[in-house]
């Protein structure tokens, strides 16, 4: 479909192409190659829980009381010993703090003291690790994106609108870019909903009554990002495997969001055609664009006679992860 | 989540699995086998169009005029020489005309004088084959499915419902199943949104103009189908990717939907727990229970609070196909 803008510099299937980056296994060489330069993580049941780029398995090896790292098989997998818990949770810890001080690698300076659960099979905690530390393990990371709209009902113009934050030029991530109008990362102990309800508050200033009387959970995103695609022997090569559940806030139209933290610069309240022309301009943060581009399909603004790569896209939002989950 | 019988069959992921059979890459033992098992359908320029058994394989090797049969690569490919869509349109007439006259595989007493479309990676008909002739192929094929509902803002009670059909008990296939409002295959050369419109008058008697009015698209699903898991030497083991394009249409109150074919015996209007229950129980034909699931996602009915393999649901009828499509 095309935007209103002249200058259009992104199709809608190639924003989600952004986030969802490794191959998939029926593109056989991408794949293979994908597969011979990566390490699989195992918990110490061999259960697969993420993929490990060789530079993080190398590092690991001087950690034989926590993982062995078999370079035939190509697997870092969790020692037996370490069937609880507590005792993952302190050798990882352990680990996650020496790299950090001793500068091992860069995405630890964004190091957040934040704890982000990694799952059993059966979908209950198996491990606890520092935010930043777990994009090194590549594991599924969570979070919570939500869409405040004004419907077609409630709307002056009968037209829906949505509620578009600019993050903060200060932030370390994407400064400057636009946002969903709230989201946030799962850290433990907080469930999904917990989540949400704090991400409203401080995002964007809502009480909790009102987040609970006008929000509803409507699905949930998933896709496998890496910053650059098939590169294996660097930190933009970090497997970043990633899980959003998607929530809809009604928002009436006398409700302003109003940021509480320091995490928006300014709220937009924008119709659907100036969303597409931002969206195509790449002024959203990536995976906030397969946010909205899932807004609209599920809202009917997009369909199948405007978006020839719309199988595409939807598929490529629901990427079945080969782990555990939540 | 618990459906209210106490006599419940199956859970929401059981019958997902049910039409999402065929093993993904990272189930490494399941898809190896079905990798071994099977052959690849090839375009004349070698584009994987579909996924063939060896029983539909070995006939083809009797029509080298057509396609070329690999029993190394495991292959079965268009010859170069079919390089337009009405040489390949005549070929393949020829072949499915001749085994259903030889009655080679039984599938073909389904036939339905409909044709559907195999499409190329620039989303153009590559292949025009007889509708039952497809799943001997296992190329995609296509369908529309429409939740016919009552908004809870217009429903007497205040909760949404739903206008769900029993299948006539004449039906050839899936006698007496419940089903989605309305539904159909797309046969060549209607487009997706007038098979939405032919389908809602046949089967529900509903006019052009009121579906135009209140209709919207609101996603795709897909999956890879087989009636028998892991079956791969017979009939019952036929691999069929599908896509359901999913269209939501709001029922006024006033506004009863009548059969004007033979293929509905009853409509019957249903409130979420009871099309819980009658999930649960295995009431509906599988594919549009995974019509349903996704309806009740998307209007925030079934939420990840309720449904611990909420994630797995989601995903696999969202399935990417390794096709090219519509």
């Amino acid at each position: 479909m095309e935007a209103e803008s002249g200058n259009k510099k992104f199709s809608l299937v190639e924003l989600i192409r952004k986030i969802d980056v490794l191959p998939y296994a029926h593109e056989v060489n991408r794949y293979g190659l994908f597969e011979k330069s990566t390490y699989k993580f195992l918990a110490h049941d061999g259960t697969l829980i993420g993929y490990m780029l060789p530079l993080v398995a190398e590092r690991f090896k001087e950690h034989s009381d926590c993982v062995s790292v078999d370079e035939v098989a190509r697997t870092v997998a969790i020692i037996p010993a370490l069937d609880t818990i507590e005792s993952r949770n302190l050798k990882f810890k352990e680990i996650a703090e020496a790299w950090r001080s001793m500068n091992t690698f860069n995405i630890l300076k964004g190091w957040r003291n934040e704890l982000y659960v990694v799952y059993n099979p059966s979908h209950t905690p198996y491990l606890l690790v520092e935010r930043a530390f777990s994009m090194l393990l590549g594991v599924i990371t969570y979070g919570v994106h939500i869409n405040g709209y004004i419907p077609p009902e409630l709307s002056e113009d009968g037209k829906l609108k949505l509620w578009v934050p600019r993050r903060s030029y200060q932030k370390p991530t994407y400064p400057g870019m636009l946002d969903n109008t709230v989201a946030g990362g799962m850290g433990y102990p907080y469930g999904v909903f917990e989540t949400c309800v704090k991400e409203c508050y401080e995002e964007a200033g809502l009480d909790e009554a009102y987040v609970r009387e006008n929000i509803k959970q409507n699905g949930v995103i998933s896709y496998i990002y890496q910053h650059e695609p098939e590169v294996y022997n660097n930190e933009f090569g970090l497997i970043q495997p990633e899980v959003e559940f998607i929530f809809d806030l009604v928002m009436k139209p006398e409700k302003i969001p109003k940021p509480t933290d320091n995490e928006v610069q300014e709220f937009y309240l924008m119709g659907i055609d100036e969303v597409l022309t931002r969206l195509a301009n790449g002024e959203f943060k990536y995976n906030c664009a397969g946010v909205i581009i899932d807004f609209l399909i599920r809202h009917g603004y997009l369909t199948i006679g405007m978006e020839l790569e719309y199988l595409e896209i939807v598929n490529r939002i629901h990427r079945r992860l080969p782990f555990p989950s939540i």
